[in-house]
């Protein structure tokens, strides 16, 4: 039996990562890029098999920009999915029953077909936006390809999808820079004092530090939606003045309480949050503090989900935040005393 | 010699710091708490000598929420300081020569007398707000125990402290809370779906889950400064919103450019940046893995300044990110790619 046939369109670190699962899974992948050298370099990562467009593909991927995507997708042989951060523009303007718009949230951390792993796509979200006139069929080989990548399907209208990613995505990624901003304006006065800028900042505009060549697009794709949530952050803002202004405690207390639930309760990466804890342990900074402490985990048995450094100052010292099973945290904190470390537990709910 | 006598009032978390970074000074620690079983922690934990009132004391350091510092402050014998985080009203209403202002950066991860430390405040910014009217005797006093602790004084104006602490902390926190409820109102409609919320998302969100009690007081006494920059904040986003409406890609592209810039830039808790690069290390979910990269760079004697676990995507799998002396990358590299991991590095600058 022949290989299924698969046509890739750009070849970064999404297609790369899509044609590697493909190609675990059996089938032909033939690619290309409009940097002929990253299409040659995900054929030697063995991303894809030839370059070249393959006019009897079963299916193509599109993993290009999303401002080129309905363009490319549009009038192509087969079913046709994207990768895209925005989807309502792009499924109106390709207008395809054999075209099903997808949205892996995976991927973002590094750049380019290097950064290509076959498992990149294992236990992400794969977001797919049918319309009434997908095709049914079209819309289940999508799925099926795609959930055989281990990705998790969830499949949403396209602008439910695009109100979403405005809120979680699009305006805080707005709104990093804005914070960024400010905060370098001051810091004409006198640079050095941004040194009091804690971890918290940091946390804040860590995403401001990104490439930010794919925004502008993505910015005006999503207009609709990135427009209404800036104008409901904004209206939250100023309530928030309001409140301030009139010194109302009980007013700013209800929100702030309302913002730290909303937060507490957000739907973990993990599913059952009431079996997971977090364990703070107060540690210097030198080298084998972080060795000592993982390695005890892993000798107790007990896996770390998550993991962060709090820098709770400008100094070297810190306190290392650990997301573990909550029946194990008796175990790890009485290691964890053994060594002399301060820790303490608390649950995630 | 007798030892020199200090006071304090207030036992949490900083205040039993400083009562044991004293006592481990040499200094004799009287202290109070309106909660009588925080004293008596104090004392079992050795952050004080005594409870009660020292009227001999040399040295008093107000440590109790900014709220009721100036009431506690005013009229005190000898020099008195405090902790706060907002410095320009309560300077004001404490009006005494023998009074300095402070603020030590530091501590805010842990709550309580449990977590006190004598080291807590190694390396911190420790802001001093001196005024015209004040003691220089005072603030040589205050200088002097405050570097005994291992903090770097930094003084400043009190309106340039509150005005910066505005930018980095009072204002991101009243960010992160607005975000925090707008993506919260959304995912009453469908609350799984704000698992599609990433990294940068929780990042952005994470100090929302704060304790909101203190924050109604700081936002008070702070009003001017946030208020100013709140309306700064939303004139960026105003600006924002306007170039997304007009379709204005180069307006945009220099705006989060110039963020990025100034996000890079952003001075580290690190001295010299250039001599620092960044590893990073996609990891797969599964108990292990950080011990045995941080065991690595331990047996490599490579200091791990910073860590962090990326998640690009719902899913279980990440990026590590560690902070690393540049001189020993391709050591570290090396090691990692022995261990079948595809690590890559880049400068910070």
């Amino acid at each position: 039996m022949p290989a299924r046939r698969a046509q890739l369109v750009g070849t970064g670190l999404i297609g790369g990562s899509i044609g590697l699962a493909l190609r675990a899974g059996g089938w032909h992948v033939t690619g290309t890029d409009l940097d002929a050298a990253s299409a040659a370099r995900a054929r030697e990562l063995g991303a894809i098999d030839e370059v070249g467009d393959d006019p009897a593909a079963e299916l193509t991927f599109v993993a290009t920009p999303v401002g080129t995507v309905a363009d490319i997708a549009r009038g192509r042989p087969g079913v046709v999915t994207d990768v895209g951060s925005v989807k309502a523009s792009i499924v109106a303007a390709v207008g395809d029953p054999a075209f099903v718009g997808g949205h892996p949230m995976a991927g973002s951390e590094q750049e380019g077909v290097e950064g290509s792993r076959a498992d990149l796509f294992r236990g992400a979200v794969w977001v797919l936006t049918p319309v009434a006139g997908t095709d049914p069929s079209a819309h289940a080989l999508v799925r099926s390809v795609v959930s055989s990548f281990g990705a998790e399907v969830v499949e949403l209208v396209p602008e439910r999808h695009d109100a979403l990613v405005a809120v979680v995505s699009h305006v805080p990624h707005l709104t990093a820079a804005s914070l960024m901003r400010l905060a370098s304006e001051r810091s004409e006065e006198h640079a050095a004092l941004l040194r009091l800028a804690a971890g918290g900042f940091r946390d804040m505009t860590r995403i401001a530090a990104g490439h930010p060549g794919i925004w502008p697009d993505i910015c005006i794709e999503n207009r609709e939606a990135i427009l209404d949530v800036l104008d409901l952050l904004v209206g939250e803002l100023t309530t928030m003045r309001d409140r301030i202004d009139r010194a109302d405690r009980d007013g700013l207390l209800d929100t702030l309480s309302h913002a730290r639930a909303a937060r507490l309760n957000l739907p973990g990466r993990l599913a059952a949050t009431d079996e997971l804890a977090e364990i703070r342990v107060p540690v210097p900074d030198r080298t084998g503090v972080l060795a000592e402490i993982t390695t005890l985990a892993s000798e107790l048995g007990v896996n770390i989900h998550d993991l962060e450094i709090a820098h709770s100052s400008e100094g070297a010292a810190g306190v290392l935040l650990l997301i573990v099973d909550a029946a194990l945290v008796e175990r790890f904190l009485d290691g964890l005393a053994a060594r002399d470390y301060r820790a303490s537990a608390r649950g995630l709910e």
